[in-house]
C-alpha cells in the first residue's frame, strides 16, 4: 500500500505568507504564538497542548513563543495524531457536534479515498487551519472553496475529530463482512427503549468536540461536504455543554437535572483503569477485528429528560433517585463530591442513606464485577416538542473496551430498576467501533483495509 | 399600584456566607472579584461589564476587585435594568437561547405576576445568581429546588434577559386590545415565504444571550418552569455564534455561508442611528401604544440554508450573491471590509463591481430610502433534515423603531431581487413588540398594564 500521504499534511498554510498579511482575525483571547512553531512542537511529538490562530493568522506571527501554554487552554490545538485517536481521553472540550452517516457508494476504493482525505482534513482543522491548502480562496474563482470559511480567523479550539465504524459497515456492500470485529454488535433492546430509527445507528459517525461550537460545526460541515456522494448524514446531534470529565484537572460539570454528573468517570490520569476499561487489548480480538487493537468502542444514546416533571419534583426525592446531594454532589451521607460512595451506611431513619435503587448505586462498579466506562456525554436541548415542553437532555456517549460486558449489562440494570427511568426517555442509539490512532503517515482506519 | 419589587432582588445571596463557604466551582477563567463588590457596582448604576461568579460562590470572595474589568470579558455581568432592555445593543454574546412562549392562562394577574417573578429571577440569573433566594436547596427537601442547578457555579457569562409581547397577545384575553401599539403587526407575507406555524408567532418571547450556552438555556429553562401553567412553550431556537457585531469594539463574526455578515449594522456607539432606527420615539406612539417609549420591535426568521447547495457554488458566483470577497469581507471592487459600498465603481469588464441583484446591495440603506436595523442574529444547526443535509442557516433577529417601515420594505426587496434566494428558505417568522428597559423599582412590561 502507498504510504499516506503522500502529500505534506500541515506545515506550508500555517506558514503566514506575504498574502495573507493582516487578514488573520482572531475572535477569541489568545495565547499568540507563530503557527510554524506550533506545528513544529505537535509534529516533534509534544503532547501538550499548543495554542494556535487558524490558518494564516499573520496577526500573531511576531509574537514571542510562550515556553509551555496552559494544558486547559480554551484555544489550544490538540495533537491529531498519537497511540489512540483524540477526542477520547482529551480532557472533554465543552461543545460537540457528533453525525452518525451512511455511505451511499457501492465503491469501497471511493470509502478509503474519502477517509485519507478526511485524515488530511481533520489534522489541518485539529491545527486551527482550514480543511484544505488554499482554504477559502485557494482553488481561484471559478471553483467552489475547498473550505466553508465559518470558522475563518477562529483559533484551534481543542477541536477534535474521532472517527468510529457502526456494525452495518461490516454487511455484504464494502468487502468487510470479515473485519468485523466480534464485540462489535448492535446493541440489544432495554426495557422502556423508545428508539427513533431517524436518530439511530449509522455505517460512521464521526464525533467533532472543540470550546468553540463554530469549530465543531465548521468541522463536521466540512467532512461532510467532502463526502458528497460517499457519505450521507443519516442524523446528527449538538451538544452545548459537557457532561462528564475525563481530566482530574476538571470540575465535574451539571447535567439537566441540575445534579454533578460522571464523578467516578474514568479519567485521562489512570493508564490502568483506560487499560482495563476503555482501550482495546491486542488480545481482545484476534482475526477479524485485529485492527481494533488500541482503539475502543464507542456507545451513543439520546436520553431525551423530562425536564418539566423533574423540576417539580421535591429536592429530597431528586437527590434519593439520584443518590447524591444536589449542590455539592456528594454522595448522601457523606460530605464531599470525592468522598466514597458508602452504600452500607445508614441515615437517621435506619434506612441506607443511598437507597438501593439510586441511581449511583445501580451504575456503579461495585454493583455490576467491576465494570467502568469512559462517559463523555453532552447535554443538549433541541427546540420544543410541540406541547409546551423543551425537547432538552443527555446526549450520552461513552467509551470502553467491549460493550457488551460493559454497558449492556450496566444499561441492563438501570433500564429494569433505576428510579430515573420515570424521567428519561432513551430515543435514540448507536455503537460504533472506534479505531485506535492515527500514526504518522497513516489514515483513519487504514488497519481495517490493509 | 405596589411598588415592585416588595422585597430585594439580588444583593444577599451573591454575598458568600459561612454555609456557603468552599462550595463555589468556577469552571471559567475569570476575573474574580467578590459578589458584593460587582452587586455594588451594578447598582451605583456602572454601564461598564464586571466579572462575577454565580451565587455563592467563595472561592472568588478574597480576590482583589480589579480597577477596570475589560468590556467584553467573557464572564463579565450585564446589567439588567436601565433606559432599554438589555440583549439588544449590547454587544452581542456567542450563544442563544430564544423561546417563543403562549399564554396558557384566562386570567391577566396571573401573568402580571408572572412578570413580576421573571423580573426577579431575570436580574438575579443576570448577576450570576441563581433564580431565586436559596436557589438549589433554599426551599427544603420537602419543596422542589427554586432554581434547576445545571448552571450552579458558572459565571454570569454576559447573561441578558429580554421580553417581547407578540401581537397576539393583544387581542381579547388580557383587556390588553386597546394597548396595541399601532407598529406591531403581524408581517405580511413575502414571495418566497415557506413558513412553519410551528416555528412562527407567540404571545411572548424571550431571548436569553450569553457566552456560555448552558447559562443562556439555563435562564429560559427556568423562567419556562416558572410560568407552568401560566405559559407553555410554543417554540425555541439554540444559537451556537453570533453572525453580527452591535459594538464597534466586536470583530465581524462569519455566517454559515462563511462570509462576514453584517458589517454595515448599526451599533452601540451611534446614538443617532440607535435613536433614529433602533428606539421608539414617545412621538412614535401616542395614546395605545405610548408604553413602547424607548422600547424596540425585535423580527425573527429562520432562515435555513442549504448549505450542501452552497458548498458547490464557484466562490467567484459566492461573492458576486453577496457582493463581498469571501476572506476580507471587503465590498467587491474594494481592498478592506470597512471600505464604502461604491455602487458606481466599475469591475474590468466594464459592469457594476458590485453586481446590481447583489445581496449588499438590496439590503443596502441607499437603495431602501435610508433605513437601517440592528441585526443580532445566530448561527444554527438543528441535526439533519433526514434526507442527508444539515438542517442550518440564520436565526435573524433584528431590532428597529418601526418594522412597517423598516424590515418589511427591506425584506419586500430582498424576497424579489435577491440571488440569495436560491440558497435560502424562511421558515419561521415572528414579531415582538420589546418594552422599554426595567428602571428600579418596576418589572418588565409594566407600563403596559399601567
Amino acid at each position: 500500500m502507498t504510504p499516506f500521504p503522500a502529500e505534506p499534511v500541515a506545515p506550508e498554510p500555517l506558514r503566514p505568507s506575504a498574502d495573507d498579511a493582516g487578514s488573520g482575525v482572531s475572535r477569541r483571547r489568545l495565547l499568540g504564538v507563530s503557527g510554524t512553531a506550533a506545528v513544529a512542537g505537535v509534529v516533534a511529538g509534544a503532547t501538550s497542548a499548543y495554542a494556535v490562530t487558524r490558518a494564516d493568522d499573520a496577526s500573531a506571527a511576531g509574537a514571542p513563543t510562550p515556553a509551555a501554554a496552559p494544558a486547559l487552554a480554551l484555544d489550544a490545538a490538540i495533537p491529531f495524531r498519537g497511540e489512540h485517536q483524540a477526542g477520547i481521553v482529551t480532557p472533554a472540550q465543552d461543545r460537540l457536534h457528533f453525525v452518525a452517516l451512511d455511505v451511499v457508494t457501492k465503491d469501497p476504493a471511493q470509502l478509503r479515498e474519502l477517509l485519507k482525505a478526511w485524515t488530511r482534513a481533520a489534522e489541518r482543522m485539529s491545527l486551527g487551519a482550514e480543511a484544505a491548502p488554499g482554504g477559502l480562496v485557494g482553488g481561484g474563482p471559478n471553483r467552489a472553496p475547498e473550505d466553508t470559511g465559518e470558522a475563518y480567523g477562529l483559533p484551534a479550539s481543542g477541536l477534535t475529530v474521532t472517527i468510529g465504524f457502526g456494525p452495518s459497515l461490516f454487511d455484504d456492500r464494502f468487502g468487510l463482512a470479515d473485519r468485523k470485529p466480534a464485540a462489535l454488535e448492535e446493541l440489544p433492546t432495554f426495557g422502556g427503549d423508545q428508539l427513533d430509527p431517524k436518530r439511530s445507528g449509522g455505517d460512521l459517525c464521526i464525533q467533532a468536540c472543540a470550546n468553540d461550537p463554530q469549530v465543531a460545526v465548521h468541522a463536521v460541515r466540512n467532512l461532510v461536504r467532502m463526502g458528497f456522494g460517499v457519505v450521507a448524514v443519516r442524523w446528527s446531534q449538538l451538544g452545548f455543554g459537557r457532561t462528564s470529565s475525563t481530566s482530574t484537572a476538571q470540575a465535574t460539570p451539571r447535567n439537566m437535572f441540575g445534579f454533578k454528573d460522571g464523578t467516578n468517570n474514568v479519567k485521562a490520569e489512570e493508564p490502568e483503569g483506560l487499560a482495563q476499561h476503555v482501550w482495546v487489548a491486542p488480545e481482545d480480538e484476534q482475526g477479524a477485528g485485529a485492527w481494533m487493537a488500541g482503539g475502543s468502542y464507542l456507545v451513543a444514546r439520546r436520553i431525551r429528560m423530562h425536564i418539566e416533571v423533574w423540576d417539580r419534583t421535591p429536592l429530597q426525592e431528586q437527590e434519593d433517585i439520584i443518590g447524591r446531594d444536589k449542590k455539592e454532589g456528594a454522595p448522601l451521607g457523606q460530605a464531599a463530591e470525592f468522598d466514597p460512595l458508602d452504600f452500607g451506611k445508614k441515615g437517621p431513619d435506619g434506612q441506607p442513606a443511598i437507597p438501593v435503587h439510586a441511581h449511583v448505586k445501580l451504575a456503579h462498579e461495585s454493583q455490576l464485577g467491576g465494570v467502568r466506562i469512559l462517559r463523555r456525554g453532552y447535554n443538549f436541548t433541541d427546540g420544543s416538542d410541540g406541547v409546551g415542553h423543551l425537547d432538552a437532555g443527555l446526549f450520552f456517549i461513552a467509551y470502553m473496551r467491549n460493550p457488551g460486558r460493559q454497558f449492556v449489562p450496566m444499561q441492563r440494570a438501570l433500564a429494569s430498576k433505576d428510579v430515573l427511568n420515570e424521567y428519561i426517555e432513551h430515543n435514540g442509539s448507536a455503537v460504533f467501533a472506534c479505531p485506535p490512532g492515527v500514526k504518522d503517515g497513516e489514515y483513519w482506519g487504514q488497519a481495517l483495509f490493509a
